[in-house]
């Protein structure tokens, strides 16, 4: 491994969570002084769900800006350092470079621009739905826009074809390469949405499937992008202290699609879509409830099999205290990454 | 790294967690039917801290047993099919060792054993505090005993005498060894119990360490101490998803003592006690606030510096729910340990 990597992962990290920390306050002032609040839908095809969450209507949303805000903040500006002062301490900080890292910040950006949009929508209460916000075949479709240009991105100007299953061999899908990078990239993001539901939940799997990258893309020498993980999962320590029950903001589309979209976008940057299933097991659980539902409310005429989808509510309707079943999905979703990373290291020494 | 080790390190960490989840409806039955519950102490030195936990007595502690129980449970079935069928695949699957696992497998059973005595003493209300239990000092008293034993192994048996402050050099310490490792080994398990007091704390802050014990004993090449820890880490998750709030019982001395004795002993045994500072920093935080606490009600004629103390207890009188804290406290024990590892991949390389 690379011992400068590890430095810059490790100031780097740490800078992104001071940065973080230190604008919250400034972003929950604002946050509360425009009332940006969630809305809880009462669309009447979520009956528990409403009826569980009513207390929390109010509470901010568009937390997610202080994690790609910071990310943003801090690539923009060392990679100017890196331009006036190459050689610099602080131009070697740079972690803003053409195959490594260039479309996972550009697709964080990007969708989370599209997500601020969203929680705007659902902060008005304008939309689809009665409680606003876009609908899960807008979400599909968006998601599926901004997958299709990263799939030009990686086939056209990367080259890339090969789709490697662990423990066994690539593939060269050749043009097939796109549908499939799309697939990925539209599962990792809905899961990730699905899974946003309870407070400190998305956040604290997204930090150990963050981090679970880090380690991935460090040992595979792709230094920028360890760096990259590191400073998300620095500016997400800092969210996630403030989103943990009772939270003081939701992070919102704004933070669920991007980090859902970068995620999957990392995956097929490093080649490991397979391994997210195991590190990112509790996104994949949750949103099988969801399909679970949804098929059977309409193959088995609107009979459900969980109390409510995804299965958080359900766990929820059952009694679960909130916190308890966040701390069991975090410790899923840790034992799940360090599963995936000891996965990952025995399937290179075959 | 070792292709075999993380293979065994997979396969027990996961053959104790089911070990421990199939025996703990048993146990949690057995500790229910004998009302082996938590004495509240009532001593009249913590009013805060007894106004809190009324409403805990009775929860059933010795659920610490679950974790060595498994722990020895595997190491012996493992030595023993490894004795008779030295080659077949169950044979290497055994991790008790003179070297790098005795010391720690006997810390452990021991020092639980003593836990144990002291649950029961607690439990039937026989003690020196009103409620039951040894008192700190009495604690203190039998640590020193155990850890004394230990560095008498390590002195006289292992011939270790070697202190490595990391970044640095290692220091020969000569006979001096032993009075270090008695303070390291007895300050670890001071502030493990002192940790143990909220649901879910201990348990989950315990994890990461072990974890990362697991982590750095893998890189030096001690397969078989990973395991150890890898096993410890399988016990504990079984232990810790029912001790998650509202916990169905507490560890226990025979918990808490036993898995801080070893902790540290596993430090020494690596030779990386100054990371356990770094890895350990949640128990570190609260065996110093009850120092500072205890100081400044003798120095400053009964001035307090916390509400209570150790320090979580501190926030639970500021109003922060038990979750928050937990919460908190787990994300800061998942980003020492990080860093932790971090550190210690750095300090090798240069």
């Amino acid at each position: 491994m690379d011992k400068a990597a590890i430095i810059r992962i490790l100031l780097l990290g740490s800078l992104a969570f001071v940065v973080a920390m230190a604008w919250t306050p400034l972003w929950t002032k604002f946050l509360y002084k425009f009332k940006l609040g969630k809305q809880i839908r009462n669309s009447g095809n979520t009956p528990i769900f409403s009826q569980l969450h009513a207390k929390k209507s109010g509470t901010p949303t568009m937390g997610g800006v202080l994690i790609w805000g910071t990310v943003l903040a801090l690539a923009i500006i060392f990679n100017c350092l890196s331009i006036l002062w190459p050689s610099s301490f602080w131009g070697h900080m740079n972690f803003l470079e053409r195959t490594e890292t260039w479309l996972p910040i550009g697709a964080l950006v990007a969708s989370a621009l599209v997500g601020l949009f969203d929680d705007w929508l659902d902060v008005r209460g304008k939309g689809a739905l009665g409680g606003g916000g876009l609908t899960i075949k807008h979400r599909l479709a968006i998601y599926t826009l901004i997958a299709s240009i990263g799939a030009a991105w990686f086939y056209f100007k990367l080259g890339k074809t090969l789709f490697t299953i662990p423990f066994w061999q690539s593939f060269d899908l050749g043009w097939f390469y796109i549908p499939v990078f799309i697939i990925v990239i539209v599962a990792t993001a809905f899961s990730v949405n699905e899974t946003d539901g309870l407070d400190g939940l998305a956040g604290g799997v997204l930090l150990n499937s963050y981090m679970a990258y880090g380690v991935i893309a460090l040992m595979m020498g792709k230094a920028n992008l360890a760096v990259f993980c590191a400073v998300i999962v620095g500016a997400l320590l800092a969210f996630l202290w403030f989103n943990i029950t009772p939270a003081r903001f939701y992070m919102g589309d704004t933070g669920a699609m991007s980090l859902g979209i970068t995620l999957g976008i990392i995956a097929m940057l490093t080649d490991t879509a397979p391994f997210l299933l195991i590190i990112g097991s509790v996104f994949v659980i949750e949103s099988l409830s969801v399909i679970i539902q949804l098929s059977s409310k309409k193959l088995r005429h609107g009979k459900k099999v969980f109390l409510s989808a995804p299965i958080h509510h359900h766990f929820e309707a059952i009694g679960w205290l909130e916190s308890k079943i966040v701390m069991r999905f975090w410790v899923i979703a840790g034992v799940s990454s360090a599963l995936g990373i000891a996965l990952f290291i025995l399937d290179r020494m075959i």
